[in-house]
């Protein structure tokens, strides 16, 4: 397996609990396969191993380092905190690894620049691992969205990002952690909403961003919760987010245009893994007299034959297999898309750490 | 049917469209009775009495005032503009005649605690015209927003109201007038968020209340649209909330609770007039590997026997035949509820006026 030609080949930086879930996505994806997972552990990294039962033919290693420099290894998955992907992601470009990171992507947008760099000069793909992306129900969505007659122009998008973890992740996890990921509950929860915002404008930047000052803190001053608001001056737009640690478990996006509306409630982590859905209105109107609609929401159910991070993969997989194969140059499509998150996120960081000033961006 | 003392009987000031859905509600009402119409002209009344089928016992008056001077109504509905709300609610107090006044209730607090005041001496009974506090569903709502196992304590809110009026909307409607209803798309449909968002707070007044850049507005400086955002200090909470006459047809309520969360997109008119449904999660968690939820929304099915309007109606009229029957007091609960979302729309006015600066409340 480790030597077939046609499969990227994937090594994993770090035993986070979400390597778990990417592990399974590697396998699931057809033009993928998993050749070595690490630890700075050897005794973590084969614990690993065994708990998520993967085959012998995978490589334990007990150093990142030791993954880079595997000839085989093809693209290194990496769920490292926030702080150290600028070290990992770059030594990976480094030694032409294609790199597919965890979000947030960096500390801030000089990282990012620097790591999006290495890996344009050293030829590697670029991809953060925002799952929902690669759902399929994301194009439909995205169909309704672009329909200027069913949809028109966006004028407003909620969302929110929200849950709540056990005590123990107030102690231990490294999104409470100043030093590993100082976003907190923004970069983890938050990062998910400025994605889908943008992604709502057509990636367009807006004018302005604000957070709010209910934003709450832990004791060292990491984000656990906050609200925010944007506006793009020339589209007369606006969004609002929310994301949160220390509430219910939300995943909500409504976007509202000038002919149609669509809600959709579990847009990160879909309730089921083979279908999803999105419920969507177009010329809505009040009935005679006022006592009712025109229509009721049309549920758009969409069926997926892969869960979205085995699409993920395997659109990673299918970029990095194509500059392998026909030499041609990594697609820089998704590492625009990140840069321009982080670029968001910074400015909402900044309205924070700034007495919640409207930020210019 | 006139003379009927089981029956609280009805009159209206002004033929506005939104009448034609009152006549209705009163007949439907099993307490009330239509007793007159009115409007500045005999002959509007007179059209208004066919087209809408009124039976010929009800006095069709050629001003506000024979409705007032008619000894025979025990009380008047105000769909009136918004500036005429002070002069014609206090006489209608004057005249003891109850009253249910449309909203926005007034140009601003000051004027509303004039109403409040005179209805309040007067031994009158004061409603404004908001429907949907008196869906079974909103009780429903309720319930589930006060269960501390369930949902918890309400973290952030989201609610939007908007609609797309006709072209001729914009040149001849009362709502996009300076001189009549300055509020807009902020009175006519904001109303319902800040109703909204205060009912989810128990109606517990923001901290601080801030419009963004991006509202937009008529030539005459009348709102259009807007996007706003509230905080709770006390309790770390936020609302935002859109509204506009410039968007599809949208009325979504969001509230995001610490261990539920609850939605409903047609809260201000139900999709049906003979059941509505709100969908909720409570204690939803990520299933293991974070491949999908433990749970779907539930959807909550309510049914009632009356449109929300009807019920509205019945309401009011318990409380106005509750005094001329027992001489007891009117209930000044929902004089309280009006007048909070008076302070807040005011506030918001503030906001937009000065630059969409943050207020304090």
């Amino acid at each position: 397996m480790a030597n077939d030609k046609t499969q990227v080949r994937f090594g994993i930086l770090g035993c986070a609990e979400i390597a778990r879930k990417l592990c399974r996505a590697i396998n699931l994806s057809p033009n993928s396969t998993l050749h070595a997972i690490s630890s700075r552990s050897i005794e973590k990294a084969k614990q690993f191993a065994i708990k998520n039962t993967l085959p012998e033919s995978v490589k334990v290693y007990g150093s990142y380092e030791d993954v880079l420099d595997d000839p085989f290894v093809d693209a290194v998955y990496v769920p490292l905190p926030t702080s150290l992907h600028l070290k990992w992601a770059m030594l990976a470009a480094e030694k032409k690894k294609h790199v597919l990171l965890e979000k947030p992507t960096a500390l801030n947008v000089e990282e990012l620049d620097r790591i999006l760099d290495a890996c344009r000069s050293n030829g590697v793909q670029f991809m953060d691992g925002s799952m929902w992306y690669h759902h399929p129900r994301t194009e439909k969505m995205k169909e309704f969205v672009s329909d200027t007659n069913l949809f028109g122009r966006v004028k407003t998008i909620y969302s929110s990002s929200s849950y709540l973890p056990p005590p123990q992740f107030f102690e231990n996890n490294i999104r409470t952690k100043a030093d590993l990921d100082s976003f907190g509950a923004l970069g983890d929860a938050g990062w998910y909403c400025i994605g889908a915002i943008l992604w709502a404008m057509n990636y367009k930047l807006p004018t302005t961003v604000k957070a709010l000052p209910a934003t709450t803190f832990n004791s060292t001053g990491v984000i656990m919760s906050t609200t925010v608001a944007f506006h793009w001056e020339q589209e007369e737009a606006t969004a609002t987010f929310y994301c949160s640690f220390l509430s219910h478990e939300t995943m909500d996006v409504s976007v509202l245009g000038s002919k149609g509306s669509f809600h959709v409630e579990d847009w990160i982590i879909p309730y089921e893994e083979s279908s999803a859905s999105f419920n969507l209105t177009s010329a809505a109107r009040f009935a005679e007299l006022h006592i009712g609609w025109n229509m009721k929401e049309q549920v758009v159910q969409v069926h997926n034959e892969l869960p979205q991070e085995a699409f993920m993969v395997r659109e990673f997989s299918r970029l990095v297999k194509g500059i392998k194969d026909c030499e041609i140059r990594p697609d820089t499509m998704w590492g625009d898309i990140s840069r321009k998150s982080q670029v968001v996120l910074d400015a909402v960081k900044s309205s924070v750490d700034n007495g919640f000033k409207m930020v210019y961006i």
